[in-house]
């Protein structure tokens, strides 16, 4: 569930392939594509529900019998090795221009309201701050681990004014709010975003009071296998978090880590490739994915 | 805050009255007045917040000068004596009515979605399972006090099947509700209810799945100065009740205790005088305090 | 179910209870009374569901214990016999009052649509009609009994232009309607109406495209126990009157005879007491029935 | 208005081209240009309301100039009959495709409702319960031909649990329901579907009730001409089906087959070319029927 | 349509009708009525479509049967006489109440929107600016006759900051507004108010917003005859105020002075006993008009 | 702000651009690039908030670098050259076929409200009104510089029933309005439309009585950078323009020229590429502009 270190998985899969792809004790490009296969099965399977780690090994090795049609051992190292380098620097610039590109929306005045602890949402906050708009952020705590204190802890070390609140407290606050900021753990192909519990409520909030909900999200957070009907699952998480289950003894305590947020409750999607509408996401995946739909049931 | 003891409080205050009223030094009419109205003046200054209270107050003193014209000093003791039982009496039934009125609408095999902890919500439920209704409860924690861990405590003592979540789940959950069931701090003439802060986004999302909302809550928290435009006020709690205010300095934190949910997303006020849909709030409140309104700004 | 004999049953139980009021074996106002309460019981329990019925009854003798408090027998006789005409008289006068009101917000050039088979909903397009209102009918069938072809055979006979359509094409025509107009069988404390089933998708569809919705009802037909939180309840009729259950063993037919129509989809009732917003139900309630409100809980 | 039949007629449309280009009197690409035209010409006006007829010849004939370009006889002669042979398999096997990708969305314990009769809404169900998940269908008759008796009759036969109920009654039982799942006759640019008549009424209930509706509809019924703002024409039936008119002189009896659902109340369609959201019709529209854009009016 | 004047034109026919009670040639008690119904008559007749006129005479005049049973000439003078200067003394202090009670609801640092020119609104507003609260206004100039122009001179008189903007850009201004403040020509039983043109697209977007809509008028604004189904007639004006017709020939020019805002878009209506919300408008009629019941139609 | 013209701009700055391109003292491609670039540089600077003009440079100089390469001074000139007589003669036919395309979406006997003066809206009028079809027309004055006044002289002369009514009115009029047809100045990736002040709430009022909104505008409206997150900046005229300041000391006036309309509120855009729905603005953007996504800002 380390949502933070999205962006840090999907790299290390890329870096993985990339060993594997520059490996000279392997003499063929059959055996190369067949290694390529298994380190493809083995990296999706310690994180299957981490869409950002399959779509990194997807866009290295998403094509790799066509792309082996007709070349030579080295033809196609070369193209493996440079696919997952291309993914590696990408990904390590997409926060920063989620945050330009983001900060475009960020008005001088605004109070922005945000959910738990995300590098992209902060990196639009950030962006905004140091051009110098005269910003201010409202920061859930996020239970049950509070990763909203690493939020305000970061915004006060960068000097941005802020105020934290309970999660409870997210609709008497709206009134103040400008703009809701959130990161995404997954994005399906009808525009739903999966993101940290409450993320949800947090929108219908902002719905309610016509404020606008942006997420801010790699392009590789699309989920690919939404466009055939799968669904995103949600994990869920040590009902310890939440409380210690021996003080209440016959009491179920359930921990979802994610919740869904519907297209309609999200006015835009910040990627490092530009704003999506979420009425998008569809198309975008249309156009990202070709390539693996050989893959797919038909 | 203590909400839990709206009942309690009122129902002191009534009794100090009583004790006033049955002062055998006091020797006329207009000293007995005089006393009763110095008393009202204290009580009400206690806890100028607590509309139960204030309305207890009212209840016995609130006619004062009309009651007493024409009658001699053992008849006025009489009479606020009388007052103060009878609504010490009906508010100690007040509850269990309130259990009974509320648990006919509630139906057999119920998932009943409740917030923080009260008394009459709970009333409700364990009224509505002691007739044999097959219910269950998923009961939020309600930051960051966590009064719900009195409410699943008191739920599985009671042998009724509780759920715990976080405050941010509850939108995760409500698919499987029914009704959503909670009390009250004070109810304004427009029908808007004043509880628990969380409370209003639960009943917005309870609204947007379109399940009903149900407030329990006994007459007496109905707020007759919102009658001639008063706003009730929210009061705010200590910030270290959120979080250890040093461990974050430059961080600002707010703790409001209550918030306002709008009459469109409640279903039925649940008073121990019957079932009052929140448009009736404004003529409930006019029949009630007609007594009152002499004291008014016109 | 005869909806259409509503009134004629609450008519028939008035005329009931006059004539045991004039029975002369009865010999003492005790008497009187254990017959009264008895006939009273005898007749509720006939049709335990239809609130006309009870409403007649309790407006005959609702008060009934007050009423013969330091009377003498002949002033109780008098007493119900003159109750029971003013309710007789009342009821009959009352549609065509509905006619006289319901038509004044009927307008030249309308198009009504209609649901069902509802006298008082008749009498307001018909006194339009009569008025020389230029007025169209769009009538649902009404599916399984198909009430609409009473509907449409009424209408005919009295020249008012009428278009007949199956239940489903209900949306396909909305654009052409101006107002609907339907019947009630009951209405509770929070303006939500039972009729006919079919007749809430019809006020959903007529509130999505801003049509207004008119229920056009006896004022008898408020339903005072809902004031305590009890449900209307919803009779489930013959599952022969959908289908032949021989043809298709293994399938479940289910035939609910009413749905419920929440107040929010429905803009006025017409009564012979004049026009009531469905928030305004409670009150009407409140007002009618409150010399009732011995008999109940508290 | 055999919708059940549409992808048969697209078929056997698609096998009248493949004969005619196989046709050995022929003796020209010239001739066979002209014959395949007429060909075509005749098939589309046999039902021009049927856009899966049309879409058919367009997939086969579409761009004949162009493919014609610069090929033989023989060339011209395979091509098409390999396009009508590829059409043929591929709506074949659209149905059994939909059934899996549509049943993705199916859970367990799920109740769906249906409306009227549709092969592909069947198909998801029927492949739902054969994966051994717990459903039930509520279907409604679809009145007046009642085609919702063959789908009971159908469910029944696979031993998949069946509530039939009258039209009327969707909002009733709506509460009850997880998903709605039912079939298209066409689709339009912009995500409206046209389906039997009573299908938007059912989706709008849906949509009231936060229940999911989903249409499960091969690719070929998007209606292309959509794209440059033709509106969809909705046949009228005959006005027998609804009543016997001799029985009812001077009333006028409408009874459309189609009514038209807007995008904003359908959850998903399920194609057999994976998951479209509603707003997403346009671009698949724009992809798949680019070839004929030359035979447009600009 | 000089609804500034509403109040002044009221408070005239109290004074006419105070005349002729005083009239010391009348010499009987039934000349005395003859005589007050005849002015009451002519007065309505003056202005059939001002409501506060209408009431003003059945203020004063309304039981004259009842008051006058038993009374000697002298009595039914004093009765008369005094009504009359209790109706002026009423509506000479209601614009002055309704100030201090709305007031309350404005709350320091607001923007408040107006519309047209409202001696009641303004009252509310300028109270707040006494009260020390720092607010801004937002005035549309209400085509055809810019009344919004004399608020705006008003204001300015009176220091409180104001901007003017054309009535189209009320919606591109919403954002920066927290309440909206205007008046009412008159106000139906179901809580519907009538005012001038423009004000219901005002309050739809107030809505939108979430912005709350008040509307400040005395209670004799309220509408007796829409309880028995009366509709209220929109005066419609001379063609000149919007564009001199001859240098269109050929095209229409519609006036209307006055629109219908639909309770749903009222949050508050500010009189001078109290808030009303809309839903009570029915209520308060009730309450206020029983005695003028002799006169309906029933 | 001469939205009338922005076609005309756009095809004068594609005029200028054709002869630079003809320019025969440029001896090189070198220097024609040069010289292209600072032409587009200086057309644009022009009017930096129009976005037609900068979508003709865009189209006509958008990939400069890319179609010099490896091409000589000649073939440069003629690509130039033909793109610019592609864009005007494109431009030309727009209205057109937009009046052809839009036509089909009017019905015979529809009444249209339209705002301000659209050539592409009137186009789509008149075309219908061409093919025999009885339509009507309301239009609005669209303060403050009353260009309805055009619109209106414009539809008399072309013989087309038209109805004057002043901004305010324009929900007054929606219950008698089918379909709303307005041009546009922009056109978001989000699918908003950037309109004369006022279009967003007679949107917002259509969209409340289930009324059509039509946007009728050429392709090169859509807003490329919108994509990438900038705002449209909305142009805010002289306050004279709305009343004269100097009657008025002390009050601000502000005249926003433009108003943004959400996507939500608009059901079709009519463009002479076909029918775009709002949501797939991004799309039509996307492909439309990816040549020139080399200069954006990754």
């Amino acid at each position: 569930m380390e949502i933070r270190g999205a962006g840090k998985i999907a790299r290390s899969a890329a870096r993985g392939l990339k060993l594997v792809a520059g490996d000279d004790e392997i003499k063929s490009v059959e055996e190369l594509i067949e290694k390529l296969k298994k380190a493809s099965k083995i990296l999706i399977d310690t994180r299957p529900t981490a869409v950002s780690l399959a779509n990194s090994v997807r866009f290295v090795t998403g094509d790799l019998e066509e792309l082996s049609e007709n070349a030579d051992l080295g033809e196609v190292r070369e193209k493996i090795i440079s696919r997952a380098e291309e993914f590696i620097e990408k990904s390590e610039k997409a926060t920063e221009k989620i945050g330009q590109i983001g900060a475009r929306r960020i008005s001088d005045g605004d109070t922005i309201m945000t959910h738990c602890h995300s590098t992209n949402a902060l990196s639009v906050i950030k962006t905004a701050h140091d051009q110098g708009k005269d910003i201010r952020v409202i920061a859930t705590e996020a239970r049950p681990r509070q990763q909203g204190l690493i939020t305000i802890g970061e915004l006060a070390k960068n000097d941005i004014p802020v105020t934290l609140i309970v999660d409870s407290a997210a609709r008497f606050f709206m009134k103040e709010v400008d703009k809701v900021v959130v990161g995404a753990d997954s994005i399906a192909a009808n525009g739903a975003v999966v993101n940290k519990i409450g993320t949800s409520q947090i929108a219908l909030i902002a719905h309610e009071a016509r404020v606008l909900t942006f997420i801010a999200a790699e392009s590789y957070k699309f989920h690919p296998s939404t466009l055939v009907g799968e669904l995103v699952e949600i994990e869920e998480r040590d009902a310890g978090e939440v409380v210690d289950p021996d003080r209440f003894p016959g009491v179920e305590v359930r921990n979802p880590a994610f919740d869904v947020t519907p297209a309609e409750y999200i006015d835009l999607i910040i990627t490092e490739r530009g704003i999506i509408p979420p009425e998008a996401a569809y198309e975008l995946l249309q156009e990202h994915f070709e390539l693996s739909s050989e893959g797919e049931i038909f």
